[in-house]
């Protein structure tokens, strides 16, 4: 019988077969520098029939499987278990890295077909060629693949105007766990033929199947909008604007929230500042909307209690932009040891109490660390990154965050998903009847558990 | 041994299970006539715990549950089996009728917990007290139950400004086949941890488990709109004119397309003609904005080839509405049979031509009858009605539709399901390895295939 990489090189090749162990590192380290994970093989397949039979040898083999895009997640779902955590059989690391295709736009039906491996960068060039947008921006959008954002059902910037990536899904192609191909693929709006299997995939975090490619819908951009940089001494001013501009008629194109802590760390690396002073908050506003909409939006901003400072100027407006672009590599160039960077979400209505009770939780804990919170504001999501905090606390400042968060109604995982993570937390978010539900879903579809062990359920 | 119906009156109260012939027959044939089912009581639950009482008994004694809200269905998914047909099991109707109880309206969230059996009119009266809207809605508003409208994922006017109906559920309440009762319940617009189960459960049509409450969210209705009625000698020109009134700026509400002789039947009962001659298509097409909305629209619209004649009116604008909102009536006034109603979807750039053909059909087949197309032309959705076709000849229109459709790359199901009515064509639609991938999530929900047999696999 042939080794398992013979095997593998049987299918995808030789060259596309990893095993040397200085290779694989690159591969089973995560961005943030908190997750390594142990895989006998990194296999990089080019098409859904090379996934399906690398599935199939899986299957047939009880050999475990983690598929890896752009390996910037944020919760280790994409890293497979340490070799002391993993189950006593081999393991695979699938790497969508040479899955990069796209179809041809379909510019009236304003879809897309994207291979898994194909980044964001990477679709939204291609629908812009054709004066269309991808719905789903995030920071990381130069690495972080349509197949990631699909697993995780990401959020991003433009979520607040087009909702999160499930609703950018209009097909999908993938791999069950025993190798046959799923392909749910029409460009409909409109198509209610049985169960939704394609919201089912999206956010599974690679526990149902290996999604090998994705039907996107497309967004036509504005003609025009309008971005301000508006000072605040208080979160709610945020969340009064955003309504008031939706009574005016105005379109929210994003609505980003920053605190004078991290907009500071930005500007120690030489960007200038918008407002002409700091302030509590920073808050980016993107609108469009017809008409004249810097007029309508400035009216917005001054019928606002707590604006202190704005400035605004017709899109893209890349300098008004940069402080919240920059937000994430500031955070990490700032500190030499990894960030505890928890995603979550609270009610609209809690979020000034969220940002000051997580601002509090290092004092309240005794514990010597910089907290840093930036978020989709528009969405009661809170990015609460906590800096240079001592390895044996990072459990308690963990579990502080988490503990504010259900208190206030909110959530453990906004939108990064909950991957190695969150796993052990899953029951502060969901009750015994819904986790054994999912559970038999993960049975149904995975019955021998192969694809991605220790996520979602730990 | 108690009788069955004592037994559900132990648990629901003995004015609640109704065992009459008379009295059935009502909750036994739909709303078309064209279905007609056959169950041993019908049993009106009030309350959540009552529901999950009702389905531990029919688990623990194998007997079949349908659940109909308002009946106003339109694939026979609320309809059990005929006698004939039907497993030699007990069955019983579960109607939401007494569910009609809705929570207070969460206005910064902008939310509202409701009852399965409360009807689209009740959530959107309770929403607008508050300033808020219900973002689905459809002409059978006053009798389209919230489950239902859950169950189906339904679509309707709003649609292409909010979303399906999946896309308004931010929580919901069930009870598993099983008796016990999932409770994903947390007003958050993102919640990212594990699988979308009120996403699978919407529009599973009674098979999975049975909605007892969801928590919808809601939209903020535009301070103005504006109405127009569009006379159009093509297709087409309605599908640019939603492209140009975007490109501008212009957010569509709504936009719905009906052809003369659909117009015709609704102006035979005494409607006053809003454009001044007929034209082969009228065009609804509701927009808001920020500014002169009005002079926006009528610029777009003046830049459309194919416009014959076009009237505009502040919104509401019910004048302008109420071809649109009488069409269904009027076709069900115009005759005595059972109308062949058809609710499919084509890609975008097909709308012309699928139109052309649906028309074509009675021709091509030879068969007398009279078809009436209309549709939410934003989605590519066609309500092909088709009025007078003798019994014998129902069958062969339906194919010769689907057929149609399916060779368009359109789906057989827009926004009413499958149903039992199209149970027997879902290959159309789906693959292989899909179907079967979807009965294996029926079979880990509903392992004894208690809940709508004989729904949507037929």
């Amino acid at each position: 019988m042939p080794s398992l990489p013979d095997r593998l090189a049987g299918i995808v090749g030789a060259p596309h077969v990893l095993t040397d162990a200085g290779t694989l590192a690159g591969y089973l380290t995560d961005w943030t520098g908190r997750w390594t994970g142990a895989a006998d093989a990194v296999v990089r397949p080019r098409t859904t029939d090379e996934v399906a039979a690398v599935v199939t040898l899986c299957a047939a083999e009880g050999i475990s499987l983690c598929v890896q895009g752009g390996n910037t997640g944020l919760v280790g779902g994409s890293i497979p278990p340490a070799a002391g955590d993993a189950p006593t059989r081999l393991t695979i690391l699938l790497s969508t890295a040479r899955m990069t295709g796209l179809d041809d736009v379909d510019v009236i039906g304003r879809s897309v077909g994207a291979q898994a491996g194909a980044t964001l960068d990477a679709v939204d060039r291609h629908a812009a060629a054709h004066g269309l947008r991808f719905g789903v921006d995030l920071a990381a959008r130069e690495s972080a693949t349509a197949g990631g954002v699909v697993a995780t059902n990401a959020g991003g910037i433009r979520m607040i105007r087009h909702g999160n990536t499930r609703s950018q899904v209009l097909g999908i192609e993938a791999v069950l766990a025993d190798g046959r191909i799923l392909r749910r693929w029409s460009p409909l709006i409109k198509d209610n033929v049985g169960y939704d299997l394609p919201g089912l995939l999206t956010g599974s975090e690679g526990t149902l199947a290996v999604i090998t490619k994705v039907l996107f819908s497309l967004v036509t951009p504005p003609e025009a909008t309008t971005v301000a940089v508006v000072a605040l001494d208080r979160v709610a001013a945020a969340t009064e604007l955003i309504a008031a501009a939706s009574r005016r008629g105005l379109v929210v194109e994003a609505a980003e929230i920053m605190t004078e802590a991290g907009v500071d760390l930005v500007h120690a690396h030489g960007a200038r500042r918008p407002v002409a002073q700091p302030a509590p908050f920073e808050f980016v506003f993107e609108v469009s909307g017809a008409g004249a909409v810097d007029e309508e939006l400035l009216a917005a901003i001054e019928g606002i209690d707590g604006v202190l400072d704005a400035v605004a100027e017709p899109g893209p407006a890349q300098a008004l932009w940069a402080a919240r672009e920059n937000h994430t590599e500031a955070i990490a160039r700032s500190t030499t040891t990894p960030v505890v960077k928890l995603d979550v979400s609270v009610p609209i209505r809690a979020l000034p109490e969220a940002f000051d009770r997580l601002h509090a939780v290092p004092g309240d804990l005794g514990v010597e660390c910089r907290p840093i919170l930036f978020g989709h504001v528009g969405d009661g999501n809170i990015h609460a990154n906590y800096l240079d905090v001592p390895a044996a606390d990072v459990h308690r400042v963990t579990e502080a965050v988490f503990a504010v968060v259900t208190d206030l109604g909110g959530s453990i995982s906004a939108e990064h998903g909950i991957g190695r993570a969150k796993a052990a937390w899953i029951r502060l978010g969901r009750s015994d009847v819904d986790i054994d539900l999912m559970r038999t879903l993960k049975t149904a579809l995975d019955p021998h558990g192969l694809l991605n062990p220790g996520v979602l359920f730990g």
